[in-house]
C-alpha cells in the first residue's frame, strides 16, 4: 500500500500482499499472470487495472505488462459488461448476470478466446464496480492458493454474487476531528472542524474497503452537531467532493449523515416539521445545491428522534412523514435516505417495569411498513438493544415486508472490547443474519430478508459503523482488522462461514504459515465467546461502566433512565420478556421463534436472562444451575483471556516486532479487563445471592 | 459592589448594604458616623477607608465626610496599630493586642479622645490588616443591630481575634479556563491559557473574600498541568502580579500551587529529586524569579504523591524530604510551603479488605512529626477520607504535633450537591473543628490543634476549596454564598455557632425582615441533615456517580481502584475499622475517641457504618434497625427536599425575582434528585437484604 518505510507492516493490513510458494504456479500460468488488458476506458476500470498489475506483481514476483486487449500472446483481461470478452465469457459460463440493479456479480474465469485466439484469463462483472470486485476476488483467491492447488488456473471458474445493494460503513467521525465510539485515534476525513485536504491516507483506505466489497460509506457522526450541519453547504461540499472522487475511483459512494433539524442549524428557520412546505422546499434546494457538487451522492443518513436528536415527532409526525419527506428532496438524483430506526424512550423510568426498550424499535416502526418512499431504506440494529455481545434478532428486521432495510452492525468494538479486547464479530453477525425468517412455508434467512431479493423491494443491505481511525493500524488493534475485513465479507455474502473469512483474513494478513496461521485463525474464532464468557452472562446484557462502556459496572445502568436493566435481587436476574408474564416483547417475533423463546424451557441458554426472570438455583438446559454458570463461565473466560496472551506470545518472533507488540499489549490489558469483570461478576452475585461456588474457587 | 445595573443583585452577595431602619441609630449616632478618618497612609488603610465610607454610606444613607484625624468634630477613626489613637485605645481595653504574628485582632471601640478632644469611635487592630478587617466586623455588627440595639454605639467595646494565621481559599482553576470541581462556571482568574488582565471581577472577589477575613488565595489547580507548571516563569508572573496587588490592598497574599515536577515540565531536567542538588538549586533560582515579581508571594500548595501526581515518593524520598526542599527555597523570602497530606493508593484492589484508605494520611505523615521545616504547613482534609457529607474528624489532624498545620474543608459542593442541591457546610465543618482534641488532661478541641495556638507552633490554619466561578451569582447557587461566607467566619473563629453565622448571612444578604429571615436561616440549619438523609447512610459515604459525584450510584466504586466501599451484601453493610476485627484504623485516634468508635455500642448512629460492618437488622442507639433507618430516612430525606422548595415557594414576591428563580430551579433539580436517591437507595437494599419496609412504603 505505501512505500515508505517508516509506516509499519500494521498499515497495509490484509494488503500487504505476499509472493506465492514457488510451485504454486506453472511456469505456464506465471506466462499468462505477465500481462494484463483492459478492453475499456474509465477510472474505476484504470483502479481495477492498477490493482490487479500491483497484486499480481506481488504474488508473482514480477510486474505484469500491459498488453492490448488485442495482443497475441495469453494474458490477462479485465472486461467491462459492455464488451465482447464480456459477452463471451457470460456465455462460457450459460448464463447471463444477474438482472437485479444495484446487485453485483463478479467473474473470473479462464478461456480460450475463440479460434486461434490466444489464451485469456478474463475478469469482468455485471457492472464496472462488480469488475473491480472480481480483481479483488481474483486475487484473494491466489493469494489463499484456493482453486489453484487442485485444478490450477486452467480451469477457474470464479463467480461471486451479492444480493445487498448496499454494503455501507457509517463513520460516526466529527467534523472536530474526534470519533465516537472511536477506539483508533481521530478521524482520517476531518480535522479542526473541517473535510481533510490530505487524501493519502483517504485513498489507501478507499482501497481497503473496494478490496472486500464495500461501496458505500457515510464520513460524519450521524450525532449531527450544529456545525456538522453545515456539510450540505457550499462551506464544505468542494472538498467533501474531492473525498467523493477518491471513493469514487474505487466504486464506493458518499452518503452524509444529516441532522433533521438542519433547516434551523443551517438556515434559522422557525421550523423542521416535515410536513411544512417551507421545509420540504429547503431540503429540495439543498439537495441540488449538494448533487452539484456531487452528482452521485449515495444519499443521507439519518438518526432522528433518537438519543435527543430532534426528528418529526417533536412535530407530532411519523417516522415515515420525515424519511420521505427527505426521500423527495433526493429522488430527482436517484439519492436514498438511510433512516436509522433506532428509535427508543431514553428518558425511561427505570421504576416503570412494564416499558421495555427492546419493544421500542418494532413498536415504532411496525405500524409504518408500507408507508416509506422507495427510496427510503430503514436501517435496523441487529439486536433489539445495542450490539451487546448477545442479543437475539431484531424482530423487526424479520417482520418487515414492505419496507426497504438494512440491517446495522457494530464494526467498531463498543460494547464488546473497545480493541483492547479481542472479539471477532463474524460470528455473531453470521448468526444473526442466518436467523430463520421463514414464512408461510418459504424457507428463507433473515440475510434474505434484508437484501429485499425475497420480498422484491428496491432496496436493501448491511451497515456497519465503522472501527477505523488514523491510528498506524487503522484499528488500534491489529487483530481487530478482521473485523474491518469480515464486514466487508458479511455484507457481500452473509452465508459465508466465519471459519473462512478468519482463514482468508489471516492468510492475508500473516501468511499460511504454521503456527502462525493455525494460531490466529484459532484465537480470532475463540474470542467471542471468550469475550462473552467473562462479560454479562446468558444474554443478559449492560453490566458494563456507564458512558464508557469499558469494564464492568453490574448496576451501572440498573437505575438509569435508558432502559437496560437485569432486575438482579437477592432471589434471581433476568427481564421478563414473555406475553404470559413479562412486557411481551416475545410476540413481536414470528410464531416458530416466539414461542421458541417464550418457553423458559426451549428459550437457548445464551438468551435466558434476556427472555426470562429466573431464580439463581434455576437450572439451565446444560444441566447447570444459573448461579454456577455465572461462576464456571467467569473464571473460564477469565482463563481464556489469559490463554489467548500465552498462545500469542508462543508467536514471539514469528510475527514481525510492531504488530507482535500491538497486539501482545492489547491483550496485557485484556487479561486484566477479563480478571476484573470475573472478580466483580462473581462477587457482585455471591454477595447477593449468597449461594457459594460448587468448587470453592476465590470469590471476594 | 457595582453601579452596573444589568448585574443582577446576586452579584452583590453579602455586601449588598441595606439602610439601617430609622429608628435604630440616634441623630447622635448618625453625627458621628458622618464622618471619617484615617491616622495614616497605605494601600490596605486606603481600602479600609473605602469600605468604611461605602458602607457607612449604605446604612445611614449619606456618604461620610472624610476629614482629618485632628478634627474636633466626632468622627470615626481608622487608627493602625502604630498611632497614638490605636495605643490609648488599647490602653482603653486595659491591654495589649495579641502579640503572636499572625494572629489578627480586631478592635472598634467608641472613646472620647482625652480631656476636650471630640468624640471617635476608633477602629483598630494588631496590623494594618486586622485594621480593614476591624471595619468589615464594625459594618456587620452594624448592619445586624448587634450591639447597638440595647446600648447604641457609646457602649461598644467589640475585639474579635483569631487564632488562625493562615485563612486561605484554594482554587481549582485551570489555566484553559475550566475550573475542576467548580460548579459556577468558568474561572475568574485564567482563561485561554493565560492569566486575565480583567481586574475588576478579581477585585470584587477580594473585596468578598476580605469581608469575611479571608488573608490568602492559591489561584490555580492542585492537579497542575505541564502548561499551568509555567506559571511560576516569567511568561506568566507579570500578570500574576497584577492580581497579587489587587488582593494585597485587601490584605490577602497569593499562593501558587506548583507541580512536584516542574523541574522537568518547565526545565526539561532528568529528575525532580528533592535530594538532588541540581533540584534544589532549580528551585531557589525559581523562587528567586518568582520573589522578584511578587515579594509578599504567600507561598506554594503543593498535591505530591496524591492521585497519580508526582512527588518524593517516585524518587524514593519522603513527604518531608519533598516539602522540606522546596520550604529551603521559599525561607529566604518568608513564603511557606503548603503541603496537602491527601496521599493514599489511588490503585488500591478492591479485593483486598486490609488495606484501608481511610488510614493513609496517618500513616504517611504521623511518622514524620517534627521532620517537616518550620516554614512547612500540611494541610489535612477534615475527614480522613474525601469531603463526604459525614466523615469522623481525621485522627491526623488531631494526632500531630510537632508539625504546623491546616485543616482542608471542601466549599464547593463537590459530594454535597454540586450547587444545585442546598446543603449548608458550616455545621459540618463546626463539628469537626470542634472536637475534643483533649491530651494530658488539657481541653482542647481540634480547631485549638489545628491553630498551632495549642502546641506553639509557628503556623496553622484552615485552607478551603474555593465553590466560586464567573456565574452572575459567583457560586451558581445564591444559598451556596452563604457557604464562602461561613467559610471565611470559620477561618476566622471556628467557635462561632453555624446559627450566628447563618443569621448574619441571611441579615446581609437578604435583610433582617420576616418572614424571609426566618424562612431562608431554617432553610440553610436544615439542608445539611436532609442532603445527608437522601444520601448514603450512617457515615458509610461514596454511593455516588463516579468521576461526576452527583446523585446516586450504589456499587459505583464498590469495584473499584479508589479505595472506598461499603461492603453490602445480603446480610449486612458497613466497613470494619476495629481494632479487634478490622482494618485497625480506629486505633489512630486518641485513647476517648479510639474507645468510642471501636465499640459497636458506644459508636454514634451516624457513624456506624464508617467503623462497623453490621447485620442490616441491627439495631441502631436510635432503637430502629440499620435497614429501617435506610428505609425511613430517605422517605424523610426526599420529602425534606420536598419541603426546601415549598418552603422557599412560600417566598414568591418577598425575595428579588433574580434570587428567587436562582434558588427555585436549584431546589427544583435537588427535589428531583432526592428521589432518584430515595429510590435507588431503598430499591437496592430492599432487592438485596429482603426486608420489607416497616410502613409498607413504595420501594420498587
Amino acid at each position: 500500500m505505501t512505500a515508505d518505510t517508516s509506516f509499519p507492516s500494521m498499515y497495509d493490513c490484509w494488503l500487504g500482499g505476499r509472493p506465492l510458494g514457488a510451485d504454486a504456479l506453472t511456469a505456464d500460468e506465471r506466462d499468462l499472470l505477465s500481462r494484463v488488458a483492459v478492453a475499456g476506458v474509465s477510472p474505476v476500470l484504470r483502479t481495477a487495472r492498477e490493482e490487479l498489475v500491483r497484486g499480481l506483481a506481488a504474488l508473482t514476483g514480477s510486474e505484469p505488462l500491459p498488453v492490448s486487449g488485442l495482443a497475441k500472446q495469453q494474458h490477462v483481461l479485465i472486461a467491462p459488461p459492455d464488451s465482447a470478452a464480456a459477452a463471451a465469457a457470460w456465455a462460457d459460463l450459460g448464463r447471463s448476470p444477474s438482472p437485479r440493479p444495484g446487485e453485483a456479480e463478479v467473474v473470473a474465469l479462464a478461456e480460450t478466446a475463440g479460434p486461434g485466439g490466444p489464451r485469456r484469463l478474463v475478469i469482468t462483472g455485471s457492472t464496472e464496480v462488480a469488475c473491480l470486485h472480481a480483481v479483488f476476488a481474483l486475487l484473494r483467491r491466489l493469494q489463499a492458493g484456493q482453486g489453484l492447488a487442485d485444478r490450477g488456473l486452467t480451469g477457474l471458474r470464479l463467480t461471486e454474487a451479492t444480493a445487498n445493494e448496499l454494503r455501507m460503513l457509517n463513520h460516526w467521525d466529527n467534523i472536530d476531528g474526534t470519533i465516537e465510539r472511536g477506539y483508533a485515534g481521530n478521524s482520517i476525513f476531518f480535522a479542526d472542524g473541517e473535510v481533510t485536504r490530505d487524501l493519502r491516507r483517504v485513498t489507501d483506505y478507499a482501497r481497503l474497503l473496494a478490496s472486500v466489497g464495500v461501496n458505500a460509506v457515510s464520513l460524519n457522526n450521524v450525532n449531527v452537531t450544529r456545525a456538522a450541519a453545515r456539510l450540505i453547504t457550499p462551506e464544505h461540499l468542494p472538498r467533501l467532493a474531492r473525498l467523493a472522487e477518491v471513493f469514487r475511483r474505487y466504486g464506493i459512494r458518499l452518503f452524509i449523515s444529516v441532522g433533521f433539524d438542519s433547516p434551523i442549524a443551517v438556515a434559522n428557520a422557525r421550523t423542521a416539521d416535515p410536513r411544512d412546505d417551507e421545509v420540504a422546499a429547503w431540503w429540495r434546494r439543498q439537495a441540488a445545491v449538494v448533487y452539484e457538487h456531487i452528482p452521485d451522492l449515495g444519499g443521507f443518513v439519518v438518526k432522528a428522534d433518537s438519543e435527543s436528536r430532534p426528528g418529526p415527532h417533536v412535530y407530532g409526525r411519523t417516522q415515515a412523514d420525515g424519511a420521505n419527506m427527505l426521500a423527495a428532496a433526493l429522488a430527482p438524483y436517484g439519492g436514498i435516505v438511510v433512516w436509522r430506526a433506532f428509535v427508543y424512550d431514553c428518558f425511561q423510568d427505570w421504576r416503570d417495569r412494564s416499558t421495555d426498550r427492546a419493544r421500542a424499535a418494532y413498536d415504532t416502526f411496525m405500524p409504518l411498513d408500507g408507508a416509506f418512499a422507495d427510496n427510503v431504506v430503514v436501517q435496523i440494529k441487529l439486536g433489539p438493544m445495542d450490539f451487546q455481545v448477545r442479543e437475539p434478532a431484531s424482530p423487526l428486521l424479520i417482520a418487515l415486508r414492505q419496507t426497504s432495510q438494512a440491517i446495522e452492525v457494530q464494526v467498531t468494538q463498543e460494547y464488546t472490547g473497545q480493541q483492547k479486547d479481542l472479539c471477532f464479530l463474524h460470528p455473531q453477525w453470521h448468526e444473526v443474519m442466518n436467523v430463520p425468517a421463514d414464512e408461510a412455508g418459504t424457507p428463507t434467512t433473515l440475510a434474505g430478508v434484508v437484501s429485499g431479493q425475497r420480498t422484491g423491494l428496491p432496496h436493501g443491505g448491511v451497515a456497519g459503523v465503522a472501527n477505523v481511525g488514523d491510528d498506524p493500524s487503522w484499528t488500534g488493534h491489529v487483530l481487530a482488522q478482521a473485523n474491518l475485513y469480515a464486514f466487508g465479507r458479511l455484507a457481500w455474502d452473509p452465508a459465508i462461514e466465519p471459519r473462512v473469512v478468519a482463514a482468508e483474513w489471516v492468510t492475508q494478513t500473516f501468511g499460511p504459515a504454521e503456527p502462525v496461521f493455525s494460531t490466529v485463525l484459532g484465537m480470532l474464532l475463540d474470542s467471542r465467546e471468550i469475550y462473552e464468557s467473562y462479560t454479562a452472562p446468558l444474554g443478559v446484557g449492560w453490566m458494563v461502566t456507564p458512558h464508557y462502556h469499558y469494564g464492568p459496572d453490574i448496576d451501572g445502568y440498573e437505575y438509569s433512565r435508558w432502559g437496560t436493566y437485569h432486575f438482579a435481587d437477592r432471589d434471581g436476574i433476568g427481564v421478563d420478556r414473555t406475553v404470559a408474564t413479562g412486557t411481551g416483547y416475545t410476540a413481536q417475533y414470528q410464531p416458530v421463534l416466539a414461542k421458541l423463546y417464550e418457553d423458559i424451557a426451549s428459550c437457548p441458554d445464551e438468551l435466558l436472562l434476556f427472555f426470562h426472570h429466573v431464580p439463581y438455583r434455576h437450572r439451565l438446559r446444560s444441566g447447570k444451575t444459573v448461579i454456577q454458570h455465572i461462576y464456571d463461565s467467569h473464571f473460564d473466560g477469565a482463563a481464556g483471556a489469559r490463554r489467548l496472551l500465552d498462545t500469542w506470545q508462543s508467536l514471539a518472533g514469528q510475527v514481525d516486532q510492531a504488530r507482535f507488540e500491538n497486539v501482545r499489549r492489547r491483550l496485557e490489558l485484556q487479561v486484566a479487563n477479563a480478571a476484573q469483570w470475573r472478580d466483580v461478576v462473581n462477587t457482585y452475585f455471591a454477595r447477593k445471592s449468597g449461594v457459594p461456588d460448587e468448587r470453592g474457587r476465590r470469590i471476594y
